[in-house]
């Protein structure tokens, strides 16, 4: 059911590239280019900080809801997708503890 | 498949709240309180917004993937997990287009 | 003549701290909150990167004016001013290369 | 005197621009490359709103002057200086209120 949500979503993200700009929120990101949608994310990551911050769980969920949407409108104007993110998610897997912290500093993926 | 990765992922990091602080990467995160996990996200974000200008779209997600990651460790360590945010993400749906984003922005969920 | 904007600006936002909600744009900042200034920081510093990717020098210059701008705005909603941060980095003077960086560690300003 | 300051901070990055990479904290930055230099931006944009919401004045007084210092050297690495901030802000005084917010929207300085 999870796959489901995820599933969809990325055929909706996939579905609004042929839109106009003006027939869905999607397509108007799309046509705004790398900037408004690297914006977005940056945006999200704040807010998603400031609710963590409050200790406010319903809205930390709203939060990174947001923040995951939006990374994912970057990745499919990009060209890639939820796919790509869950594939990558388990190919750590079975790297686990501080192994999983030097896989990760090994791909500069910033867990300095 | 999808639901497995991130039902697992789920499972993991739920895993990791007994465990001592130098047993695990996500353990240590936990240890370091909400400043650090927060943190992370922050620059998770910034490594995506580089990797989405410099067109990497490999780069580009494995960044989305440690944003993820880490942002489904700070919500665990609130006492949330990977289903509320497929929850969210499944109420949103069959709101479409600029709707959708009314009813983002109703939430104050940064989509202004 | 640097001294004499910075502490004209600094009068300014002490000056705003009266004033109605509407009467400006830093007097609705304040009445907004901490959420809302500490946001238009994140925002600025996402702008002041994407220039810098774009080796935009008069963008990455405006956006770096918005970023001191609303720091500073943050800063007199709580008590603070432009003299203090001028202090601050007169205090880190002297202390140059690896060692100023080791201090910075040291009070934990994310010199990491 | 505080023209002193911000006047010498300059200098100190201009010189650092001949200096072998490990000559000091600066110089280092500077052969690491723009992302580093946008990396640490973002990074300190982070503890600033995380002192912000912790109410910590002196932490935030801190994290500003980190961020004022890693945002010049980011614009010193691309030929820009102090005196080119002082200058834009300058620029601005005079536009006050809503007038100068509807300009700062107008230059896309990220004030929406």
């Amino acid at each position: 059911m999870n796959d489901d949500i995820l599933t969809r979503l990325g055929a909706t993200l996939e579905s609004r590239k042929g839109a106009s700009a003006d027939s869905s929120y999607v397509a108007g990101l799309y046509s705004r280019g790398v900037d408004v949608m690297a914006r977005k994310v940056g945006e999200e990551a704040v807010e998603t900080i400031l609710a963590a911050k409050d200790g406010d769980r319903a809205g930390l969920i709203r939060e990174i809801a947001d923040l995951w949407f939006h990374s994912l409108v970057l990745l499919a104007s990009q060209g890639g997708g939820v796919q790509d993110i869950l594939t990558e998610l388990a190919r750590r897997e079975g790297i686990s503890g501080h192994v999983e912290k030097a896989a990760r500093i090994g791909v500069g993926a910033g867990a300095e």
